[in-house]
C-alpha cells in the first residue's frame, strides 16, 4: 500500500513521520477509559522522571473520539473503550502502528478493571489465561462467514514477573488466575440486574461457581482477543485487572467513588513498578 | 432493589430523579461517538427552535467517559461506542432509565456510520433486518455458558416512515436494505487491510458478493443487539447509517475530513426531519 489510514486512530503513514513518533517504543499499555489511559501517562511519567511540570499529557489521537494515545518515553498509553471488538479494532491499527514504526521487543500490557470471583474487591488479577463464557480458552472469530478459533495463551514468564513485581511492591492483593472473557456485561456475565434476565440467583451462583472450579478469578470483556491477536502478532502480552466488587456477593459496583478510583490505580501501580525495574535492568 | 445503580452512566435512582429528568423522552437517537452525538443535539435543539443561543448541550453523564448523553426536550442522544458488547451496555442502563422515568410510547433509532456494499459512498441505508456474519437475521448470545439466539427484527411500519420521510427530504440517496453486524472491523468484514489476514482479494470479493445477492447493503457493528434488545423490550426500533465507502471498491476510509463530516451529518438530517415531522403530528 502507498498509504495506510490507521483510521479510528485519525493517523496516516503519509501525514505522520511513524518511526519518529514512535520508534522508540518499548512498553504499550491499554485500557478502557481514556481519561484513565491519561491518568496512567501522567503517573508514568512522574515515576520515570520524565514529567514536565504544568504540562498535561498531550493526546495523539486528538483529531478522533474513538480512542485516546499518549507516549512517555518508551511507553504508549492507549484507551480502547468497552468489549472484544472494540479493542480488536484498536489492536488491528496499534499492531500495524508500530509494524510501520519499527519498533521491536515490545511488551504490552491491558490494565483493566473486572468483576471478581471469590476475591475480597480490590484485589489484582494477573491473567494466566483467558477463557471464554464456556471456559474454554479459545477466541472465536467469524471470517468470510466461516468459524475461526485462535488459541488465548499469554506469556508465562511475563505472567511470574508480574507476580514478582506485586511481592515486591507489596501494596495490594495480587494472584495469579484466569479470567473469563464475555461480550456483554449482564445476562453474559450472570448479572440478575439487566433490562433482560430470564434465570434465577439460583442458576447464577452456580455458574460463577462452575467458574471458580476451573480457576477463573475474574471477568471482563477483552482479553481474548487481546491474547489471540498479541499471540499472532508475536508480542509479550499480559492482563493485569483489578476487581471492582466479588460476584459471588452481589451484581451492582456500589463502593464509592474514591473506593473505585483507588482500586483503578493499582494495576497502573504495579504495571508502573515493573517498566521501572524493566527499564532499570536495561 | 432499593437502588439503581447505572454504573456506565454514573446514574443512580437514590442520587438523580428520573421521572423528573427523563419522563418526557419519546425519541431516543444512539450513534457510537461522543462529539456526533453533541453534535445531533446541537441540530435537533435548532430544528426544533429549542436551541438557547451561546449555551452548549450539558452531558448527563459527565461523571463518566464510558458514554456521553444530552437531552433537547422530547430528544435523548446517547452515544453507545463501537461493537455489540458496548451498546449492549449502554442498551441495558438505557432501558432501564426509561423504566424507572416511567416513559412510554419510546421511538429509538440508532444514527450511524457504515461499509456500504454496491452503493455510492454518502448514501444512507434504512435497515430491514440486521443479519449476522453468516447472514442470518439473528442474535446470538452466550448466558450462564449456553447458546441463546434471539431475533433482529425490527419495526416495518417505521422503516416506511423514515423512507418516505427521505423521499420528502431529497438531499441525498436513500435505500432500504439489510445491514450486516460484524464483531469485527477487519478480518469480520473481510478487510485486506487489517494486521491479521489469511485471504485474498478473490475470497472478499465473493463473501461481499453473496452478502448483495441477499439484499445486504451496509455492513457495521451493532444492529444485530440493537434490533434484538430492543424488539424484546417492545422499543420501537430503527437503525439508519452511512455509508463511508463502497467495499466493492476498498477497504480504507480515505475520504477527506470535510466530506466524512458532510456524510455523518446525513442520518442525522433524515432523523431530526422525521422526529420534528412526528411532532408536528402529535
Amino acid at each position: 500500500m502507498k498509504e495506510d489510514v490507521l483510521y479510528h486512530f485519525s493517523l496516516s503513514t503519509s501525514t505522520h513521520d511513524f518511526p519518529a513518533m514512535f520508534g522508540d517504543v518499548k512498553f504499550v499499555c491499554v485500557g478502557g477509559s481514556p481519561s484513565r489511559m491519561k491518568a496512567f501517562a501522567t503517573y508514568v511519567a512522574q515515576e520515570l522522571g520524565l514529567e514536565e511540570p504544568g504540562v498535561e499529557p498531550v493526546n495523539i489521537c486528538a483529531g478522533t473520539d474513538r480512542y485516546a494515545m499518549y507516549k512517555v518515553g518508551p511507553v504508549l498509553s492507549v484507551s480502547h473503550g468497552m468489549g472484544i471488538p472494540s479493542i480488536a479494532i484498536m489492536l488491528h491499527e496499534l499492531i500495524k502502528l508500530l509494524y510501520h514504526a519499527r519498533c521491536s521487543n515490545i511488551t504490552i500490557i491491558r490494565i483493566g478493571t473486572s468483576g471478581g470471583i471469590g476475591l475480597e474487591p480490590g484485589s489484582v488479577v494477573i491473567s494466566q489465561q483467558a477463557v471464554d463464557a464456556c471456559f474454554k480458552p479459545e477466541f472465536e472469530q467469524i471470517i468470510l462467514g466461516k468459524r475461526v478459533v485462535r488459541s488465548t495463551h499469554l506469556n508465562n514468564q511475563l505472567v511470574q514477573e508480574l507476580l514478582l513485581c506485586s511481592t515486591e511492591l507489596d501494596e495490594f492483593p495480587v494472584v495469579v488466575g484466569n479470567t473469563m472473557c464475555t461480550l456483554d456485561f449482564y445476562e453474559g456475565q450472570g448479572r440478575l440486574d439487566g433490562a433482560l434476565c430470564s434465570y434465577t440467583e439460583k442458576d447464577k451462583q452456580q455458574y460463577l461457581k462452575a467458574a471458580y472450579a476451573v480457576g477463573i478469578r475474574n471477568i471482563e470483556m477483552e482479553s481474548s482477543v487481546f491474547a489471540a491477536m498479541c499471540a499472532s502478532s508475536n508480542l509479550r502480552a499480559a492482563v493485569v485487572c483489578v476487581t471492582l466488587l466479588n460476584r459471588l456477593d452481589g451484581d451492582q459496583i456500589t463502593s464509592s467513588h474514591d473506593v473505585l478510583t483507588e482500586y483503578q490505580q493499582r494495576p497502573q501501580r504495579l504495571v508502573g513498578y515493573f517498566i521501572k525495574k524493566c527499564l532499570k535492568k536495561a
